[in-house]
C-alpha cells in the first residue's frame, strides 16, 4: 500500500544561487561564511545540507579558523616547503602542451604551482549540515575561500537541498 | 501542467543527529562506522546521501583503512616529516595574534600545527552515498574521525537527505 | 496548520548508479565527467547535488584540469618527494599486522605508500551542484578517478539527490 508523503510545515526543496568575487592577490583568502548564511534566511532553509563549490581548479574552499597567523603557516608550508612556485612543473612547459588546455593569455597557464597546491589542500566544495536555518559549524569554523592562483575574477555556488519553510 | 508528486512507499526527508565523543590523546583515531550505520537504521532510511561533519579546525573525518600500521605512517608523515610540533607557527605567536580568536585557556591556542594539518588531511566531512538502508563503503573503507590535537570533547553531526521508509 | 506540498512540475527524488571501472596502471587516471553528465540524463535530473564516490582506499575523487604536464607534476610531487614507494611504511608490515586486515594475495598488502597518499590527496569523494540538468563545473574542471595503487577494478557510486523532471 503505498504511502503518501506526510503534510507537515515544511517542503523538501533544492536552491541555487551564483556568487561571483573579485581576489585582490595571489593566497587571497575571503570568509564566505556570512554570505551562506544570508543565502540560507533568503530561502526560508530550515534543515538539509548546503554545499560550497568553487567552480576552479586553482581555488579551494575550506572550513578552519580565521586567524592570521595560521593563514601564514600553510602559505609557508605549501608555497615555501611543498610546492614552491620556483621549482619545475610540467604544466608550465608551454611547447608541448595540448592545444586545448591553452590559456588565451599565455602566462595565465603558468601555475603549476596553483594546481598541485589544490589537489593537496582538499576538494572542490565542502558541505555542512544546516538546522533551525543556520550551518552546524563549531566556535571557530568559518567557510574560507582560498585564492592560490593571482588575482582573478571567481565564482561561486551556494546549493542546499532539504527543507523550507 | 504541473506534476502531482508519485505515490510511493517512502518519503523525501531529512534528518540530523549530534554526536559528542571524548579523544584520549593525540592523534587519537575513532572509528564511526557503526554510530553511522544505527543513525540510518533509527531514522528509516532507504536511499540518498549522509554525510558525517566534524565542528572542529583541529580534527578531520577521513575515509580509509583501520589498520594500526598505516595509522603510524600517516601520523609520522604529518607531525615528523610535515608539520613537526617542534616547528614555528605565527599561529601559536600569542603576542600579535587577535584577541578574538583566543582561547580561554592560553596553552589551548597553542596548536599552529594542528590546524595546518587538518588542511592537508582534508574537508571537515565525507558525504556517502546510501542504498537499501546502508552506506555503499567498500571492503576497507572505514569513516574515521582523527583527533589532531590534544585529549578534547569533541561533536559530530550526523545528516541525512534522501528517502525514508 | 501544515502545509501542502506545492504541485510543480518536478519531484524531489534520489538516484543511484554504480559503475565499475578498470585501471591499467599505477596512477592511471580516468575522467568521469562525460559518465556524471549521461547519469544526469538518464534520471532526468534537473537541480541539486550529484556525489562521486569512489569505493576504495587508495584511489581518490578529485576535480582539477585534465592536463598531462599537471598530472607529471603531481605524481611527482606525491610519489617522489613526499610518500616515496621506497620508504619504509608500518602497513607493510605484514609480521605484526592484524589477521583481519590481509589481502587474500600478500602482496596485495604492500600499498602503504597509496593508503598515506589516499589521505593528502583528499576526499573519498566529490559533491557538485547541477543546475538544468548539468554539472555546474567551471571551464577547467573535471571529474578524475586517481588509481593510487597497481591496475586494478573499481567501482564507483553516482549520487543524486534533488529534483528531477
Amino acid at each position: 500500500m503505498p504511502k503518501i508523503a506526510k503534510l507537515t510545515n515544511f517542503t523538501m526543496n533544492t536552491h541555487i544561487k551564483k556568487l561571483e568575487l573579485k581576489t585582490k592577490k595571489f593566497f587571497d583568502i575571503i570568509d564566505l561564511t556570512e554570505k551562506v548564511e544570508e543565502f540560507l534566511k533568503e530561502i526560508n532553509a530550515t534543515e538539509g545540507l548546503v554545499n560550497i563549490f568553487g567552480r576552479h581548479t586553482t581555488t579551494a574552499i575550506k572550513i578552519n579558523e580565521k586567524e592570521d597567523g595560521f593563514f601564514q603557516d600553510i602559505k609557508k608550508l605549501i608555497f615555501e616547503e611543498i610546492v614552491n612556485p620556483s621549482k619545475t612543473y610540467q604544466h608550465n612547459n608551454l611547447e608541448v602542451r595540448a592545444k586545448n588546455t591553452m590559456c588565451e593569455i599565455e602566462k595565465e597557464c603558468l601555475n603549476g604551482h596553483s594546481h598541485v597546491a589544490q589537489m593537496l589542500l582538499g576538494a572542490s566544495s565542502e558541505t555542512v549540515p544546516v538546522q533551525n536555518g543556520k550551518m552546524l559549524l563549531g566556535k571557530w569554523q568559518r567557510i574560507l575561500f582560498f585564492e592560490l592562483d593571482h588575482s582573478k575574477t571567481r565564482e561561486i555556488v551556494f546549493s542546499f537541498v532539504g527543507k523550507c519553510k
